[in-house]
């Protein structure tokens, strides 16, 4: 990874992950914390992932939203866990193939708080 | 709840619910779940959840799928947890208001059966 791109995580592209590609680093993953910082690592079932949870003005609104995510998310063949509930949706970014965390997770973090902001 | 309904979850209809609603009883369960066996009941957090994933060809039946459910929630005003992940997506039913699982819940399991039934 290329820390000139560290701070550009919108103009990056979510790519073809292999199961050797490399995970983020902790210092890695600090930096790109930076960019998206609504969001936070958790670890699941011994996986870190990046979560966050939206909020809503009504349940439609975040329908639509869940929609927005996955048709993004089908459209670069990466895939979320996305927790549609009342008036919130919680996303999950991880990349099964490393059990962890690549830096295609905080490129389409990023993109999720663009397609937030767009919808709320 | 009638037992005379007990086999006719598809003609009841989710009524509104009250904290003071009673909810199933443990026998009551017994019988609502034979008419929804792909059902189970998971304790989470120390309250009742009625959970079926659903498992699908592609991601986009899956979001479809979703979003069925989720207009089918906001139609009856009663939202549950809908999860969905590559080609699987996992419905929760319970009752907030009563901090488990009221026969509404039986019922919405079943018709959500029924939205399945009609992408899959």
């Amino acid at each position: 990874m290329s820390y000139e791109n560290a701070e550009s995580l919108g103009k990056a592209v979510c790519t073809a992950c292999r199961a050797d590609a490399p995970k983020v680093t902790a210092d890695e993953a600090s930096t790109l914390l930076r960019e998206i910082p609504d969001w936070q690592i958790s670890i699941i079932d011994g996986i870190e992932h990046l979560v966050r949870e939206y909020k809503f003005g009504n349940y439609r609104d975040g329908l639509r939203f869940t929609v927005a995510v996955g048709e993004l998310a089908d459209e670069v063949d990466h895939h979320p866990s996305i927790i549609t509930d009342w008036c919130k949706v919680t996303v999950h970014w991880w990349t099964h193939k490393i059990g962890g965390l690549h830096r295609n997770d905080f490129i389409m973090a990023y993109r999720t708080d663009g397609l937030f902001a767009s919808i709320s």
